[in-house]
């Protein structure tokens, strides 16, 4: 590789043992790249850092309103939440308001991603569910949609139902793109993904978070707000997602999506951030987000110190002994 | 990236959603360097794949024939194995042989790699100890080594117990290079992990099994011997290592280690190859290692075929959909 290669370096004995590529894009609300890491126009898929724009439609169309969804309820629907026992009381909670049942969600099951409730539901001899797949809040707001809007709500998952037609429409138009044109993949949940380049994702941010600051009580207002007052049903205990949102005071808007993507958005700036660890490695993803906000001035010394477990990262063997850390090597690019 | 920089691709409808980089040396017996991928050169830890190694000593130095270890017993030492209940058995069999305890193994526990050995545990209200940690094997052979030389037993694990200093020295013997001057970190099991260039790891493995199969009754030749024949306990049930040696009859010597890398040895070439996942994620790993071996014909059209599910590798949902894969695209350079 060559010297100058943004990475996250994972060490031992205070050498490189291996090495994530990180590329990223900063766009403000015009589109304009005001700063990069790596290949800003990379392709990937959205993955779950699209949820924010596919939850978007069950406001818009008033099937929030309809069906009476609080904040934390929104901020679930955005969520790869971790399966904790307040996540599944909000899906639950949205499934009876839309006279929905657990057996309507078509996401397979897996366990918590929070340890202890997975542990629970062993102890307990019970399977994890649908419900408990952190998407199962994403699937709760396609079925409110598709309950409000009249359609059949089985097989709301395939690209062809109006709810995920609608949805590639609403990420079209924030792409300010022919969603139709886009590249569609299958996410890890059943339902469509997908592929933008880094600084469209970005830009899509940008415009969310600056139309929710010029119209608190448009869709985009809304959904954006819910995250950020209720960051804790957007991920969970200790999630970096609902951290970053709780450290920043609601100012910036993240979101998670697998195979290593991180979106972002800034509220007071307008402006989006979209990244990608090349590997697709969740371990350095943290360590990526924060120091590239670090280098972008887009965190108080106080938020990046309460950030600094996500920053550096130890690496510990199973005897417990620290014998390396995740650190990042890179120096972000600026068009300015 | 640079159009044909050597990568193992994975997808998303029929999209590349991550990339995984990829560097390798094939290496003769004399050092020189064949073929590779990306840059051959790469300092990275020998990790697990330098087990064969760590194992000479204990045939060499007769501790192997004062305790009577048996082939699986000599495999197990080599092992990161998939704790399943015969290897948990070698293991013990060797602690009982040397009059050891499973207490005198320094390394932590995890819990079994196979899914079955670890959910048996769990029924049966055991939480995992250091016996079913991967390298309990080796860690058995360090202390029949020490056992045998009439040193200390505790404290094996540090860089200056006898038993370490003898590892370094037979490393450095085989890479002829000074082992002292080989940067050191700790591995995931507590012992020392030592710092080589990807071309040195190959050479050595290339001189390993040149000298094995000259002398089948040295040490070299016993210790990739019993790993041939017994393939099973040098992994498990499933693993790639235990593959490649069943699949190719023992032609090939083969070792994964962790952060994704992998050592192989061609008894009949006289030829070692060490491939390095850059990133260090372990699901390129099979798909890198089974390309460059059929690219260097190294495989037989059977071998290749019988390898085919480690070649490339689809990615499934939450549905239990294929929703991609995991594949190479990569040519090796050669030197001639």
């Amino acid at each position: 590789m060559k010297v100058g290669d943004p990475v996250i370096e994972v060490t031992r004995g205070g050498r490189i043992e291996s090495r994530h590529r990180v590329s990223a894009a900063l766009v403000d609300e015009q589109g304009r790249l005001r700063a990069w890491l790596g290949d800003p126009e990379l392709l990937i898929f959205f993955r779950s850092a699209a949820k924010p724009l596919q939850a978007l439609p069950v406001v818009a169309d008033g099937a929030a309103d309809a069906y009476g969804l609080t904040d934390a309820e929104l901020a679930v629907c955005c969520a790869s939440h971790s399966g904790e026992p307040a996540h599944v009381e909000a899906v639950r909670s949205i499934l009876a308001k839309i006279r929905c049942s657990e057996d309507d969600l078509v996401c397979g099951p897996h366990p918590p991603f929070y340890t202890p409730a997975a542990e629970a539901l062993q102890q307990a001899g019970r399977a994890p569910t649908a419900v408990h797949n952190n998407c199962s809040g994403k699937h709760a707001g396609m079925l409110a949609w598709s309950r409000h809007a009249g359609v059949e709500i089985t097989d709301y998952h395939h690209a062809d139902h109006p709810v995920q037609r609608r949805i590639c429409g609403e990420i079209g138009d924030w792409a300010v793109s022919e969603c139709k044109a886009l590249p569609v993949g299958v996410d890890g949940c059943g339902v469509p993904s997908f592929a933008q380049p880094l600084n469209v994702m970005a830009g899509i941010y940008a415009r969310v978070v600056a139309a929710a600051e010029r119209d608190p009580a448009s869709a985009a207002g809304r959904v954006t707000r819910a995250m950020t007052d209720e960051p804790y049903y957007v991920g969970g205990t200790g999630r970096l997602t609902s951290r970053l949102m709780e450290v920043t005071g609601g100012r910036l808007v993240a979101k998670f999506g697998a195979e290593a993507v991180y979106c972002l958005g800034d509220r007071d700036r307008g402006w989006g951030i979209a990244v990608k660890v090349e590997d697709g490695h969740r371990r350095a993803v943290g360590s990526a987000v924060v120091e590239l906000l670090a280098q972008l001035e887009l965190l108080t010394a106080d938020e990046l110190e309460a950030l600094a477990d996500r920053h550096t990262l130890p690496i510990k063997n199973t005897r417990d002994e620290i014998v390396g850390e995740i650190r990042p090597n890179f120096r972000v690019e600026r068009s300015d």
